[in-house]
């Protein structure tokens, strides 16, 4: 996710996670677990990509792409990143949203 | 955008415009600008809040939400914000995707 490229997405329908959140003072522990969640979900059969980023205020955005909802709930079952997502509420969100949307149209630019 | 907070969003269906981009090089102008356009779109009928990150990566997500389609075409046919996209296409940026998607769930954690 550190590599300043954006994720391609094959041409819609496909679905979008949008994860906003906000990180507290707390946050031992979550750079290793956003790392590891990154590669864990890769392994989901369905998982298209994602971006993410996150700025000097603490506001963090990540945006994963999946085929489908099937592939979205194999994601949100997956034991070790539901673990993940307790950890994060008990220790490392000041706040957070999920939102789950179906990508209806895109289109990008990339400089020649 | 800078307030660290995570913006406020009715119960779905509403419509998120996910725009990812990588800066490049020549970024002059481009936070005032973002800016601008933060404090433009606020004036778009239909416009519901947005969140933004950039990391030192310089991949950014901005997730702007909107009512419904003719308030997402409002604020693409809004000059000062066309003008500013071209800019954003001339100089600033290195490659961006937007993708513009229909919200059908959400839900969010506040720290008590």
């Amino acid at each position: 996710m550190d590599t300043g490229d954006l994720t391609a997405t094959p041409e819609p329908p496909y679905y979008a996670v949008v994860f906003t959140s906000r990180l507290g003072a707390d946050d031992e522990g979550y750079d290793a677990a956003a790392d590891r969640m990154f590669e864990l979900v890769q392994t989901t059969p369905g998982f298209l990509g994602a971006d993410a980023a996150r700025g000097a205020d603490r506001v963090g955005i990540t945006v994963a792409y999946f085929r489908d909802e099937p592939s979205i709930r194999a994601w949100r079952d997956e034991p070790e990143h539901a673990a993940t997502r307790a950890r994060g509420r008990a220790h490392w969100y000041d706040a957070f949203e999920v939102r789950v949307a179906k990508v209806e149209r895109a289109y990008g630019f990339r400089r020649a």
